[in-house]
């Protein structure tokens, strides 16, 4: 879209990258992180690797320079771990090895509430603008790129796939990412960018807009640089791909703290959200909300409509779940009594019901429960099924994996609610069949309630964007 | 208050019990729940319990006795596990042993959408009359009494506590008495009672309102009898001690739902809405709120007000937990300069801010936290304060007793929100924390959104109890 895409792409396919100030001591201290990151990724079978500390020496088998000027090589990208009052130096330095791009993950700038942050934030920033040096961040953790190999985590999916993640906090990107990952949610690219001295929210929103990779954009955002240029990127974005937004700061608690983190500006909630209906922009309120969203919208095949199938077992579930997902504006249909009394042919009446939510709470034999999918597919006046569990002791955990593994052939989308226990013997059961479902492809969600904000959010989303091109036909 | 107490302070202090239907050759069916229940909570060492099935012979040591009439020994209550069909009649032989209650398990009545079951309940109903006894469910699992050694699992809590529980759903039961338990909520009574053919939610709630046991009434409610009754009840039990009610079946789906586990009449939102404002008692969503309401109303002193102060750590984190706080209600006042300087004093600003929330990501060492802790104190101005810690990569889980064992002397009621994770290491260590925290008698939340809801709910009803009882004056 312009000029600082191609700055961007040099950020996400660099050909070599220092970690500069990595401490060489102690391997529990945070920089590390970056090098069991870039280790993890194999970073060095891509490009080249260089490590930067004063004190020289090895670190994990790998050389430390004394400084960035004995490298011997050019350096395209530079991670910046050094203490604040050195990052404009650092600027200067990395730009004479032929660094484009900065990465600064050194707090102590803008947020700290001292004039002495804000003055060196500034310098920052003149020391860029002289050497045409772009930054990210400070106060940040930077890029996630599995595809170059560029993580700052050990632990994160070594896979791509269609989420880009643009992210104001470090902490919430690693929440966000392990958690959607857990549910099989993979992501293209993800930028923790702090502070936003240089680089900021509306460059990255249009670099992914127009990034092949990324079909599904997520923000986490406590306040905008340049309001004009944000909006406009917005509804650039918005037009091409889903935009889920989180917006931290829409209280005046969370304004105050947004001041603390990213000394950023908030802007009123009301403000974000007429932004967000006009573009299209999916509004989340957490970041477990913003898992379930990313979890419908890359997992779940788009449905014809709104009207759910609701499967599972207990009375008291049921009840609760019918009105979580209805009072969400999820609609049930009510099963016809001839698709009723077809089912009662071979089902016990005692214990089971069949109103939708269809309670199978006596009836759990494969065949049985097969049988009577077969019964549902034949109907077929529904435009996706939701399957769901609460693990409690007349629903044995052992149950789980048999009842949930027949709900396949019903030839409609699939969501899957599966309630964890915090009891870690039936913790261990849940997590190996929600990794089973995942792996299978399934959207996964750990509430009733959670399932059906997300849904509807999605759902809403899907309603909307047929009604803005039949607008425009 | 009236005549139907004397009969159920018999149900909760039986001498002895007969458990009539229990299956004797598969030890993984349902009826022998109860026996499990029986034997681990050695009601044998209270009373006497009787085993009644056509087959005769041992289980688990106990001799079982072909029918009813052989029992040496007259049954002062019945715990009915036999089909349908055969309800009526062991009314008839329960009341020649000279019963007053039976509680029926037993499914296949009125909730089966046929004549048939109506029909066998009634006859059941007119059975009861004729025979003077009074009658649980049926289609419930109806009576978990620690004081009286009767439960109808194995796994419950054996120690009694304030909280008195009626629910309509068996399911319901089982998850909200485990998950409160996990938290430290203990009950005096639980009464699962599915299709009140008899006795129903208003004869519960009236004993209960009366029970010197029981300090707190949760409900869980399909539909109701007689809504006139009711009405008295819940206006008799809400003026004595704290009512929280979760109120299944308030959607259509949720309705039909309602008929088909219970065949209770739901009634429509707003008039349970507005019973509960005019009679003050607690109005929850589901069973986590209602788990949530209970933890800070057994839990947690009575603050003064509701001015909290949060500390935890993560800025993305604290920005999120502001927000999902101050948007439902819990005012964060905010920090003054000469506390926040007095912090500095000894705090680096790098990655820590002191805002209200308190981030103390950085500084977890314990005894800056104890000093951050005694400048708070000093301070003072607050009503409560909440410690939050969520499970990422940057907050590693080894870190987060170090950090939160040392929140103790604020002399302010404490609150603590612990998001688990579904990963099995991570899982094992948080329920460690978990359970210590529980065992040191704090109240324990699982997200943000769920501690905000139910601090807010119960500060309000604190609130409008004031208002009344000034307005009474």
């Amino acid at each position: 879209m312009n000029r600082s895409n191609e700055n961007l792409d040099a950020v996400f396919h660099p050909r070599s990258v220092a970690l500069v100030g990595i401490t060489t001591a102690n391997p529990q201290h945070w920089t590390r992180g970056f090098l069991e990151g870039y280790l993890a990724f194999d970073f060095p079978s891509r490009g080249r690797l260089y490590l930067v500390n004063p004190k020289g020496g090895t670190v994990e088998g790998c050389p430390v320079y004394r400084s960035i000027q004995d490298i011997p090589d050019t350096l395209d990208f530079v991670v910046g771990l050094v203490p604040s009052r050195s990052a404009p130096q650092l600027v200067e330095d990395a730009a004479a090895k032929g660094a484009r791009c900065i990465h600064f993950c050194t707090a102590g700038f803008s947020e700290i509430d001292e004039k002495e942050g804000k003055k060196l934030e500034e310098e920052l920033l003149r020391a860029a603008r002289r050497h045409n040096v772009r930054i990210i961040g400070p106060n940040c953790l930077g890029i996630y790129c599995p595809e170059a190999r560029m993580s700052f985590s050990g632990i994160f999916p070594r896979e791509s796939g269609p989420v880009g993640f643009i992210s104001q906090s470090g902490g919430n990107s690693n929440y966000l990412i392990r958690q959607a990952a857990l549910r099989g949610v993979r992501f293209s690219k993800v930028i923790s960018f702090g502070n936003a001295c240089d680089l900021n929210e509306s460059d990255f929103l249009e670099y992914l807009a127009d990034d092949p990779k990324t079909q599904i954009i997520a923000m986490y955002l406590e306040g905008i640089k340049d309001g004009a240029q944000f909006r406009r990127a917005l509804r650039y974005a918005a037009e091409k791909k889903p935009v889920v937004l989180l917006k931290g700061g829409t209280t005046t608690a969370g304004t105050r703290a947004v001041m603390g983190h990213t000394a950023s500006l908030a802007g009123s909630r009301s403000i974000w959200e007429s932004l967000c209906r006009q573009t299209g922009v999916i509004q989340v309120q957490n970041l477990d909300q913003l898992a379930d969203v990313l979890v419908t919208l890359v997992l779940l095949p788009v449905p014809d409509g709104r009207q759910a199938l609701l499967f599972g077992a207990g009375g008291g579930s049921s009840v609760i779940i019918a009105d979580e997902f209805e009072r969400r504006g999820v609609l049930l249909p009510q099963l016809p009594q001839h698709v009723i009394k077809e089912l009662r042919e071979f089902t016990q009446a005692e214990g089971n019901f069949f109103n939708n939510p269809i309670d199978y709470s006596q009836s759990m034999e494969p065949s049985n429960i097969r049988r009577t999918l077969e019964v549902l597919a034949r109907w077929g006046q529904f435009d996706f099924m939701v399957c769901f569990l609460v693990p409690t002791q007349s629903t044995r955990v052992s149950d789980v994996r048999r009842f949930l593994l027949r709900v396949e052939d019903i030839g409609k989308p699939l969501a899957i609610v599966l309630v964890p226990s915090i009891v870690p013997e039936e913790a261990n059961i849940i997590f190996e069949t929600i990794k089973t479902y995942t792996a299978a492809g399934y959207p996964l969600y750990f509430s009733f309630a959670g399932a059906a904000k997300a849904l509807n959010l999605v759902l809403t989303h899907y309603e909307c964007k047929v009604a803005r091109q039949e607008r425009l036909r």
